[in-house]
């Protein structure tokens, strides 16, 4: 498969920090994505998964934390994380109306490699976070069933592809194709390296507050655009962040409000109807579901150096969504709505984003 | 069918506010509550659904408000009450693996009558809330169908069963057999009557701390029993409140705290696996889907006078758990589990709980 | 100085735990308590400082937690207790209307013992808690000065007094005399002793909610008072916990939400007006401020055995709520108020409390 | 005195809606300012006050919310507003460590005019926030006096100029002198018009992160500059969003958060040491402190007309830092600190910030 054209691919580069080995939430050691994609006729939606790790997350949770910027949504699973503070579970991505029976689905997926769940011991809490893809998807259809999830955790990987896939195949971001996107950066303590990784679901947005490092540039679109009609600015956007430094859950929950200066910078408001969620994970304490000490050792780190960790956080989610943007196509969905990708209307007005920001 | 005999009918009154007339959920006007129950063989399980009214609840939402005593559950839905303040669906009560699928079925359901879902406005925001009946109920088979939801919504009405019925159907509360369970007191506000109407779901507790109107009548049993065995202290308690006082999202999440001190009444000190959620909605002001205004009237109580308010709810609350545990059955699930009902219990030992309070 | 008469010199054993060896918030070691009292004519108030360890308390931070129950207060410093998850000064608990220059008196307490404050490094967070001893004190002439902060951690000792002194001199409970109480539970994790601790400033409850171990005590006063007048319902209680269990932000904030069961087995419906605000916090890990690694260990507890420290949590703070009723003697404070002591009361009405409960 | 020089009038436009007729807080008809500057030798600190109205605000108070952003900041009053949701006295800005004198100085005004307060009726909730401008001042001397508090108040106005007066006299933000900020924006609902005005108090930011309406202006100032040493990256920022549509509480606080997009927009990641907190209040419907009737009226937005207020609110605070930025003057402080102002920057390297976005 073609290699995708990302951001930094047109000259734009977010920040100044160093970004991982393949700019990916995957470059944090043990994370995998998988993606499944249903694009047929007016279905247009899909399934992404982020495995923390492959082993048995049930036996092996992972510190996690939550963060609601506005609550508009229909997540699943965040009570018991914000409680707890450990994901026990892949965290699904997909379309709104489909969040029941992923969370049915994981239930089941979970069930399978745990005899023990709900006989010998507790049960298990599914994570599930979605975007309203109905503007090109026909998401009354509630087209996910059990095998796609199950699909898109086996097949999770270290490389995946970003844009029009996974449960991205039918967003609108900016009042263009959003969908996937990722990045990452690199965190130096005690001079070891960390990364801090981040995964988008781009659904939120109008084109005229679109910014790419600060240019206007959906203004610029817009303005030379004579057919241009919105769509409706509902939608949402989901991110997750994983992160192998040591934190603490509260340590976690600061570092993932620091994703929305980097949604900010994108150039939204945060409009009412966009449900924006964020989950968060480090995978470098493993709290075991069966632990025989009473008492345990956890790393986190000392919060005098928490500020590169919060840099990186802005910096890669900024990315990470124009990443969702520029390597989305433009796709026809329900009712022949039409949402063209951002690549092309750049080349339809000309615009050089690299030449452009250095006038 | 059999009356039930309730914790009243015992000499036992709890508090000191006159109840509404049925002592139930459903004396607050419009309230209608449905129940399916599983009980066969190793499915000891079931749904019971509450309605805040029987007209389009999408159409014509209610303000809602939630409160999580303890997050160690997998309840859904409380993200977008706690943001836009409204419960737009029937309220799902049902098992813990089971609410997943409750929440796609309660998503199909409310499809069929509002065409405009997800392609011409936005989408639906389902509300489930769970309890782990594992002990009693083979719960890892899911029993829960698309069906039981869709029969527990159409055949809610104003007067329901208690204890051992629909998602009460498995669960266990104080080491003895718990489940459904209601009451509800009168407030006077400018001379006019208001109903605090409360349902649970009970499935938490130790036999050792329950309490009944102050009485340590969990020790007492304890303490005579020789081959008492108990059971795990994992479980929850789901609390919902309705009342037709007017109140603002924050004034009903005041209210729906005071639920807390009504628990810790009947005894527990809500241990870390136990999911206790606390949803309550006001039926006094309609908020249109469609609303034409821009600015709208909203009635609201004088915060002064919300002290009976807060009253009533500690009271009713109390109740409610005290009628789950009264009105429930003996009953053997899964594996030859069997727990005891407390009526059965204050047989065996001679427990007379009118003349014991009184001595 | 005579010794006190607590309420298990009554007969009354709240739950199973065992006591700490003074069964007092100082059985946590390192955890010392200073008071100061104000009691000349209509002045009938005080300063209470509870102080982690007698360290330099900025250099070495302990962790903390607060948890609002019901915010209807003015208590100073909670905003980044909850952020950074630690306490970082004495914390001093006063009337409402000295909160503010308790405050500033601490500030300059701190500023004294550390020249780098403001100067080299941040600023320091005070930590202020309050009740409204109105009705007994004329709490408008603000009579608390620096002296008397200062004066009350100087003189912090492992031992001290409770009922009408320090800062629970002016103060009423359940209508009868409230004021300062404490208790303590022993919790063993891997074979090791650890305290949990609890100190109370008791002002709320109305007399006719009062529960003695279960038993209606309000209501037997009540019912047989010929004049009796109820004090306004208006009133607080602060109650700090202290703890040598290694804990994190999250698990403390966790076991401190365990108060509030603790109050409401005292009776109480927790009324609007009333401002119940919780503090923890665990000497087991100490925070540098010049800290030198860039991750750092904290010890936690293994979660499953949190139920222990809940447990205790509950009794403790039941017990500290007695204790501080108990202890506490009849006053008569600014226009002639006047409130009765509970064991004025109990001896009044020939209450035996110990008899009255095995009845 | 001479009109500033504002950032309108260097050429910039934020957003695209309308300002109020003096793009100030003071646009919200009855909210008043006064602000009380300390400038000699090593103090430079100060005083700025925000009235809601002038009338009696503890009697009739105002709707209020906060919001956290990031809770390393000592503000005063935030727990009660965020449980009632009203707001009765003044808002009082000032430096950190004189947070508690001016709480109790704000008391003793509050008292001074009405008798009632802890006599009659219940205490008062005064509202303090506060950023550390340590830098340039001699904060540990505590400057602030109960005077100046009175002062502030008194002599509170609805024109007040920005930059370094006030509680903005020693406070620094992106490296450059930062202060005092106003901006507002009309919102039209059912066809009349409202008001959304924004006061900013700005101690926060690295100057490589500035961002002037998406230019990288703090780069450019720094890669230019030979001796450039930065100020640690400790501050704050206090937002206080006055507003004349009627809001609930919650609505309110859903407004306040777009506070931060605005912050975002100008560069800042928000950094671990820096307090920035949001507090909010609309001024169309008046809580009675003796409110008669149990039931009230309440007026409140249609939800779905919100993104105006929304956008609005972001516009507005991304003006007002820029305004508190624009207007500063370049300040020497204690230890000879000084701090460049940016229109002193701007002249010196030449940057013409109308041309040079317009390029």
């Amino acid at each position: 498969m073609k290699k995708q054209k990302r951001i930094r691919d047109y000259g734009i580069t977010i920040g100044e920090m160093e970004t991982g080995i393949n700019n990916s939430i995957t470059d944090v050691k043990e994370v995998h994505v998988g993606q499944v994609t249903l694009d047929n006729g007016e279905t247009k939606t899909g399934v992404t998964a982020i495995l923390p790790h492959k082993r048995n997350l049930f036996k092996k949770k992972v510190i996690g934390a939550t963060y609601v910027i506005n609550g508009f949504g229909k997540s699943i699973g965040l009570v018991q994380i914000d409680e707890l503070g450990t994901i026990e579970t892949p965290i699904i991505l997909t379309n709104t109306l489909s969040a029941g029976i992923a969370a049915d689905s994981l239930v089941r997926y979970m069930l399978k490699d745990n005899e023990d769940i709900g006989k010998d011991t507790g049960t298990i809490n599914p994570v599930v976070c979605e975007c309203n893809d109905g503007y090109l998807n026909n998401i009354r259809n509630i087209a996910i069933e059990k095998e796609h999830i199950f699909q898109a955790i086996n097949t999770a990987d270290k490389t995946f592809r970003e844009g029009s896939i996974g449960a991205g195949t039918g967003m609108v971001c900016y009042g263009l194709k959003g969908g996937i996107g990722t990045a990452s950066r690199k965190v130096f303590l005690d001079n070891k390296e960390y990364i801090v990784g981040v995964l988008v679901l781009t659904n939120f947005g109008e084109l005229e507050d679109l910014l790419i490092d600060g240019e206007k540039v959906g203004r610029k679109i817009k303005s030379e655009t004579k057919n241009y009609s919105p769509t409706e600015n509902k939608g949402s956007i989901i991110v997750v962040l994983a992160t192998d430094i040591p934190l603490s859950h509260r340590q976690l929950n600061r570092v993932i409000k620091r994703v929305y200066p980097g949604i900010s910078k994108t150039g939204s408001f945060t409009s009412s109807g966009s449900g924006e969620i964020v989950i968060g994970f480090s995978t470098a304490n493993i709290i075991n579901h069966y632990e025989k000490q009473d008492i345990i050792q956890i790393e986190s780190i000392n919060e005098n150096k928490i500020d590169e960790i919060f840099r990186g956080t802005k910096e890669a989610t900024e990315e990470a969504i124009l990443n969702s943007l520029i390597t989305a196509k433009t796709t026809i969905g329900r009712d022949n709505h039409k949402i063209y990708s951002l690549s092309k209307k750049l080349e339809e007005y000309g615009i050089d984003l690299s030449s452009n920001l250095k006038a």
